[in-house]
């Protein structure tokens, strides 16, 4: 079960607010690389985790709490770069400033809808989707999973890291990439754990796998092209039970052969 | 640009139609884990790579194109697994037992919207979205959602041997789960050329993270627990430039402290 | 921050597995009235509270964390009722049982996408959406939007409660349906607090209101009807500040003018 | 059944057309706030109201037909809002301003998909959907939804009355504001009329719910923290039928024990 | 503006109230051939018109308005699949047949959610969207967005009809595909008026189309293959202006060759 | 199956890069009206057509394989116009232009999760749905299908084209404007090959629709309205079947009788 306390989990200033950069920083929220994403990702993969695999189970959960206070953090930085200097200096202004941003960047929802808060949407104003969450009941394409959220995730923030110059917003930047360049690491060293390159999932017996197709790189090229002699070509294949070669053709498998559809379906031509 | 002949590329043949089978194959179709997700990843990844990397653009667009031949084999697989044998059978039932199993698996837009045929949906009968998509212009992001991709795609692919025992929908899902091994042994191939496990993107400046939090295992657990001495919490960390350490801590930064909104918001608590 | 433990909230047992009502669980997991939308909900409404009602935030996120507590008992709840009985009983049957179900359910994702464990997702099989969220930043509608979540959630939760003769289910649920009536207390307790059936936002000035039909119920009946005296006809508002009175015809505004648009966007009939 | 006349509801004028003002309109036609969403739910709601409650039906027909109504008001307004002043001025511009503006707004699709009329997208540019529809079957619960949906749609209408100085806008929105004071007053009144505060649904014997929680404020706070002493953890719960206590403990269900998965599942860990 | 009385548009009687029907039915509500999306598409058509096209207006907003009609005798067709026959006659049954049968037939969400009445989603569960309402300011396009609408629509509801035998259902069904017949009918008149088969929109000045490319038959066929002469590669093209041809090739237009992407983008290899 | 070459279909040029422009350009990608749908929507119609009407699966999959082309079209099109001009340039500046106008553009995820590429979204930021692909198994309704799919694409095209001033643009766009000539005219060849203005499904019986109102233009207006003597309501209907006629009433068919729902459903009032 879960529990909280009332501190952030790392500091949070604004030196100079921006309503743009607080709908960029909804992409690290609830876009597809941020951290609604891993917190409830790391999550469900520990839920289904059997009682003879408690470390494993441990191992995910202590991950899924850090990120959701990388939520409450980034939510907070949002906050922060649409609050007012002051009350006074914005009563002076003909027209609210903030507002007039809002009103341009092409989010206005986080005006009309959310009082200026952060709200579980993209940085284009989608909304999260459990659709991003990944736990696929095997450790290793979780794993795997993982390392690309962390890796696009990681992406993501090198790139918020560059859009702003507020040294508040850098600082927490620099501290959320170095938690990815962690967490990139744990995953790869479970990986490790398990054997990397094998295959997923490794238990399906190779021998039920057709054997002449799954060590060759098939060009699709319109017309046949010589092998390119690239890694992918030729050599033994990472997961060291094959190796690579090139055919410059897909196999065929004759023309389908479908029936008519019955009557109940109105499928006839007119 | 793109070319198609009239055949498939690999024979598809289905002994005994099942519509319920029809149904599943559709996650492969449509769904995360299926081929018109990597068959628009690698075509995008592939539209996004210079001119002077062009070898990479033909690795992407060669698999690009053998994945688009996947949906069709697929899509006549799912239309074989809910053709009728014969209009004479038919005739005879009191009721079509294919549209009562239709009516049976939770899928009736399959036979209202479609005719009894394949739909761009996954197995829950949700529509194929282009949020799976994943092409984010750094080439090592790329690969592991590809390893991702595949990893998820050859297990989906397995669980799908598992739940037939027609004899020609295992042959078809023999190869694909053989395209499946090689596609995942192509990614990691190209990640090894990359210098595997450097955390992505690489060329973001060490210098420029926390370096305190890098490479520290963060537990979130309520009670101080110790170090479990796991392959992440000690020892050298994957990416060779750190060595993982364990923090029983968050490190806390401070109560987040947001001033009132503005008036023009209603933001008021009454 | 967050923290958690090695605990479930409250315990989960199941005594007869039922491939069925796990799905049917799923919809308090990641459904319209489930446990992921109370706990983003009241995360995102605490992420926003300035720092002069800290003890609205603490009340806010000690109940997102309770929240969360229960999406991990109900993807346990799932996960159990998805659970084989024993090996060996299952390699004896010729097709496994819970396989056959779930083949049936209409829900086959829960298989081929996660290995027969929870998901993000309702119990029809859409994923959970951020726009379930509502976080307003006015704190009395977030009160009435937490009333309407908990009211709903606790109306499944009963519907759930009746679905299921297991007794690990039902007492699971009467501790979840005791939990609904604590939040819905507790969200009409800080209602009265704001003064309750004041009209959302309560600072508007009434004076800018149409004050003409602030309170008049508008008939949109085809033909004059009489007033029905009901309780929304006649009488003192709830908020106090106006008398109900009955109108049979809608105000009307004279027809819309729009002129013909513009050439560039070949808007023409033609 | 329904039916229609050439007029508006309430008139419509525009003075200054403001291409980013139609964009933040759209918020009240497809957004979570807005008239499709109350419009479809009060309609759905009356469509599942038994024969011998017909005055409830009325009541709920009466104002879902008002609001098909304001869509088209709001329609109205966003095609105004986009309109050009005259064929002339706009060929003797270089470029066509509104058009410029569109591109800015962030919502091109009202230029390309709509030729500058509205959508039923919300300000985000989102589509409308039918998750925002509630019609639970249960009376209570639905009044509660009702009265939410008014809550956040006055918000909103508040909020755009600020955005605008356009005396038309404020015209039209001061009749929706002051149809949202009438339509939260109403909903209260039948709120009222049930029994105002019970737990929904109320019919649930309260012996069935676990009697240890029902009425206990639960701390999630790290460290047990003491009773903070507000109106929802001390006196009498507004249901009447129960007095509010304070846990600063959780109750602790013992760890989850899920046990493997089965072979065909492939959730092995490696 | 809108009205509505007490009566439904055309009767609807269920003699034996089949719960999978009602799943079924669900299409023609919520669906993309359904009711909901014709009588928005028709309404927010309508809401575009111009002063001067008044009879235009009119003419979808008749439309509009009967198929309001239409979702609400869905509606109640769906509540009469879904009701039980007596109440003594169920709590005889040791199980409720109505409920076991909502539980297998995968949308739960219909009892859970909704209390076994309609909702706005299709008969997969999934919520009607915006996205299937079509308004692009071009009345021509539109019409043609129409025909397909009705034509679709129809080729549901004759589906639909089949798969039934209750003649309560026929009855109210054959009204239903005789509305469609007309409704069809009358946006293929509006088209004759505006002149058929030109291209949309016909205003586009021909001499600004690529001359070469806008009557000939393209293929894309691997191998170049002859002519196949059909209505779509020789003889005047339907819109009068122009003489199909037949064109083995595509034009190419020689590679792509962007520019490396800047470094803040971190779009290197590694 | 399916085959590519290292060409573009057609020559693809940006004088002058605009970021708007960009986003713009993906409407004709992954929106509603765009590429990947017309694509997708004619390969999932030839996927379902039957081996004895070889021809018709031809002519779809040419030209599915055309437009998968116009996808890679676009998508260079989009990274054109994202590009830096020069990487001297670029340093000079203060801060990147391009980023500028993307974080203006409110579609900072092009940045963000694309570095400045094409993604499989539409001009308002929402991702592609396989819900816009329509194959509905009957040839009739999937053509008008396409025709519509056509006729707002080329609507969508043309808009694009006054869009811009860049030479390049319009050449590439005067190019698809002619293929979309080609297409709409294409499938109109088809339907007249099927016999144009038939109510689709053509093959359902006429004596089993309801004869009284299958050519009856029926108002909804309020009060009674005479006739407007209209092409649609009077005069032969197009499909040459049957005279339009006009009723100014619905026919009515009393109001709808539910039963109260059953008590485990908790639909009772309070």
């Amino acid at each position: 079960m879960f529990y909280h306390d009332d501190e952030l989990q790392f500091e949070v200033e604004v030196q100079d607010p921006d309503p743009q950069y607080a709908k960029m920083l909804q992409q690290a929220i609830g876009g597809a690389e941020g951290e609604m994403r891993v917190a409830l990702q790391y999550m469900f993969q520990a839920f289904a985790v059997p009682a003879e695999k408690q470390e494993i189970r441990q191992f995910l959960m202590e991950t899924a709490c850090e990120e959701l206070g990388h939520i409450e953090m980034l939510a907070t930085a949002v906050s922060k770069n649409l609050e007012n200097a002051s009350d006074e200096a914005r009563r002076e202004a003909e027209q609210d400033p903030i507002i007039e941003e809002m009103m341009h960047t092409g989010q206005p929802r986080q005006a009309l809808s959310a009082g200026l808060h952060a709200m579980p949407v993209d940085s284009n104003g989608n909304p999260f989707t459990g659709n991003w969450v990944v736990a696929s009941g095997n450790l290793a394409a979780d794993m795997y999973a993982n390392v690309m959220a962390e890796s696009t995730g990681r992406l993501l923030a090198t790139r918020l890291y560059e859009f702003t110059d507020d040294p508040g917003m850098k600082k927490m930047l620099s501290y959320m990439i170095a938690r990815d360049t962690m967490h990139q690491n744990q995953w790869h060293a479970a990986l490790e754990d398990l054997g990397e390159h094998r295959p997923v999932p490794a238990s399906f017996p190779q021998e039920e796998e057709n054997g002449e197709y799954n060590y060759a790189f098939m060009s699709t090229y319109k017309d046949e092209r010589d092998d390119p002699e690239q890694p992918w070509t030729q050599g033994e294949a990472p997961d060291g039970k094959g190796e690579f070669s090139y055919t410059p053709q897909q196999p065929g498998g004759g023309q389908p052969d479908l029936d008519e559809m019955i009557d109940e379906m109105y499928n006839e031509v007119n």
